[in-house]
């Protein structure tokens, strides 16, 4: 790694990014597993959006003409440790799901300060087009982060009703 | 780790943040010595809301009658690993500097993701006292990550200047 520069560093978050998603692509199957109904469901359609973001992110590399791999997202490998603990110990159905929703969000949290930097920092160098696919992902993460606070407001009013 | 229950996974996610605000209060330091001006002012001030974040969760601890000790934060070290690659590789300082608050705002925004579940399961499971003191520390989360974006931007204006 030599992050001299800001577009050093600009490629690095980009390569931590992609791998960063293609750990959450693999580890949504097992969460979406232990859930149901509607939780079920958000995280499939999030595995579909995770495809997405990955080929917009391959879509950047391709525009500046540098690999994508390279880079191991040693952030993501912990959040994606709590959330197998989780999904391991967790018994009733709603601490099962609350926790769930819990490791979601940490993983949407990680990746919006993320595309959040990587959408500045483009637009800081001149990089209109990866900044357009960059806000893509980002938005769609803000989005999936609100959809799972509705959702966790609602288990919970559930559970206690 | 049992986490049969909402209120086990309380407990436990406490004593998660409970040990990141004490890894990041060992961190920042390290941060706040690679920086300077407004943001090493930055990182020194939150180095002493983190203390204020820890003394609230300890008062929580004391509410619930449970011991804070006995979980280490995965996904805080991940975090932090990364931030200190940042500290270590990045040679320029515009670099150096855009990568800080880079590392500052993905601590943050997994301070946010996490009081924030906290508070939701604070309120849910009757803990009106202690869902206080989460929502001050969720909210000092909040204005801290404003102050870093804040930063980054006018950090990438005037080196583009």
């Amino acid at each position: 790694m030599a992050l001299k520069s800001l577009d050093d560093l600009f490629v690095h978050f980009l390569r931590d990014m992609h791998n960063a998603e293609q750990q959450v692509l693999a580890a949504l199957p097992a969460m979406s597993d232990s859930a149901a109904g509607e939780l079920r469901k958000t995280l499939d359609d999030h595995r579909d959006e995770t495809e997405q973001q990955i080929a917009n992110l391959e879509r950047v590399f391709e525009m500046l003409g540098v690999e994508p791999d390279g880079v191991n997202c040693t952030a993501i490998d912990g959040i994606l440790a709590e959330g197998r603990a989780i999904i391991a110990e967790a018994e009733q159905r709603d601490a099962r799901e609350a926790g769930l929703i819990a490791a979601a969000q940490a993983i949407e949290h990680y990746e919006i300060t993320r595309y959040g930097t990587l959408f500045a920092w483009a637009t800081e160098l001149g990089k209109p087009e990866a900044a357009k696919l960059l806000r893509a992902n980002l938005e769609q993460e803000y989005a999936a982060d609100r959809k799972l606070t509705d959702l966790a407001g609602r288990t919970l009013n559930r559970e206690a009703a």
